[in-house]
């Protein structure tokens, strides 16, 4: 895991010191490609790499079994072998669908990940959870692969606009939430200039917080939920509106701050939690009400969700900012903790 | 790894004590969905699984991408969960297919093999390699992804065709002639038999090989090299007609006794070992003349494979019936070696 600003500019001499391919394979979508395909092929070439591109178009429709049997073909054509190594340049999708090829290509390739926007630095890039989409669910096809290496460089994320950045910044908001108090007297803190300035040490606090969970839970079975805090009510949000309305950071503030009142209005959270998160959250634009009106209809979506999962459900609430804890409720009080 | 003659009428108790599974779903093609279907769903919901049966057409072309999807469709409908368990029950394509579908559904379900085929039952069900095919080559998407347990019922051969019989019997000559002289002496002088009132040793016997080859060489580095014998030029007589006109022991049978009497006419062989291994390839209705006319042309295939693999390939030889050898050679030396 490297994170430096430039770093893009050194990403042949570093992937030179990591591996003796003779061919790169680099899956990225059509944008990016645009943006910086020429000085990534360049930086690539100089060190000796014979280059290949296979772009994918935009967006969360992309990553479907359709764009991967695409990318299958761009990676037989580039004629890349278990001895050479995939790429994959971009946000979510490009870093879910790419890592997948790149578990299954040949039964498994080489691959580094290099996260282009700020929700992929801090989050998705690491983990090895890899997928695509099927018409019935999110993420219902990948893998649990690990990439070589991941090259986190904040300077991509000059190029990424507003509502984007908000949607990283709700996950750096949630780490700080469930694990660093201060990182998020911190972001309460900055103003935008000091955020940027201290952009690698937040990505950095971050990235620990999810290894150390990833680590004690390789295979999702248990100590990872702790990074779901939000994500309950953020995923039926989004799945209610057809992942269209919200974005998954926007879905997931909203999640937090939902969950956070309630379980203080409980009791089960220290007073004033939810009217700091509510803060944070707004100073950068997100939101933290529920729709108004649909409430009730999304809240449902959660049990019908779970719905082949036990009498059960594991939770995540905080004690207070900073001190996560996961608690098993019953399937009768899931419109208590989050209608 | 369980082998006994009617093992499949104890499945469902057997599966009872490996998981707590409510459901499962079985991936199978048609043919066999109707000749065991019936009978395979009634000792599962006896042990109380609830059943969906997810069939595709018989053949190797169904082992695409698109027949990968419309499992995934079926396994979405079943409702299984990771809790749940899949068992793939076919010859090689239902193993390899099925296999990588429970290897990505929800990145990883539990799944047993019960192989139906004699190839699958002494070869391609145990090792964890899984894939698909693309359009440019075969196994080209896959993953190393290990059953929970393999159920093997010599039974199931009985509806076997002869052809289909010979397919197999050319993998377990393959492993008498790089492990095991006694099971080539066996197989030399059994009538059939003998031979099917010993299969259930047969079998262990190839799979104890093969079990070794395998644990020696997780991720197919090295020693599971040894495995290939006959097959580099199997797989060149496979290709250059298309899959359609040998079977994959067909080509091996051919691949492996070409092989032989070259390597013995260079004194790298004992004297009289393809003589031996000619005669019980015929026993067993089972080709090993290269197809006249072409031979040139097959054996051009196998530098096109290799071609991006440097200058050598590793190939496996027999200093004598039982003992195999891998040996590195120049890729000038293919003809001497094939043609």
């Amino acid at each position: 895991m490297y994170i430096k600003r430039g770093i893009i500019k050194e990403l042949g001499k570093s992937l030179r010191r990591l591996s003796s391919a003779k061919r790169v394979a680099i899956i990225t979508d059509k944008n990016l490609s645009r943006i910086y395909g020429a000085q990534v092929l360049n930086v690539l070439n100089s060190a000796g790499f014979e280059t290949d591109v296979i772009a994918i178009e935009p967006g969360e429709k992309s990553k479907t079994l359709a764009t991967l049997a695409d990318v299958f073909e761009g990676l037989v054509k580039s004629r890349i072998t278990r001895r050479d190594i995939i790429i994959a340049l971009g946000g979510g999708v490009v870093g879910d669908l790419g890592g997948f090829a790149a578990s299954s290509f040949l039964r498994g390739m080489p691959y580094v990940q290099v996260p282009t926007s700020l929700i992929a630095q801090v989050d998705s890039s690491i983990g090895g959870k890899v997928a695509v989409d099927l018409p019935q669910g999110k993420n219902l096809v990948g893998s649990f692969y690990h990439p070589e290496a991941v090259f986190i460089d904040p300077d991509f994320l000059d190029t990424l606009d507003a509502r984007e950045f908000s949607n990283g910044m709700a996950e750096v908001i949630k780490y700080g939430c469930i694990k660093d108090r201060q990182l998020f007297e911190e972001l309460t803190g900055f103003d935008k200039n000091e955020l940027l300035n201290n952009i690698e040490t937040i990505i950095f606090k971050c990235l620990s917080i999810k290894k150390k969970f990833v680590e004690e839970d390789e295979t999702d079975q248990g100590a990872r939920m702790m990074l779901n805090f939000g994500h309950t009510l953020g995923h039926a949000i989004e799945k209610y509106y057809h992942y269209a309305k919200y974005s998954h950071g926007e879905a997931v503030a909203v999640g937090m701050y939902r969950v956070t009142k309630n379980s203080e209005d409980m009791g089960l959270t220290e007073p004033g939690t939810s009217q700091r998160l509510k803060e944070v959250l707004s100073k950068y634009g997100l939101p933290y009400e529920m729709p108004a009106g649909n409430a009730a209809e999304i809240v449902e979506v959660i049990a019908m969700d779970k719905k082949n999962k036990g009498d059960s459900i594991d939770i995540v609430l905080l004690n207070s900012i900073g001190d996560g804890f996961i608690k098993n409720i019953n399937k009768d009080e899931i419109p208590r903790f989050f209608l």
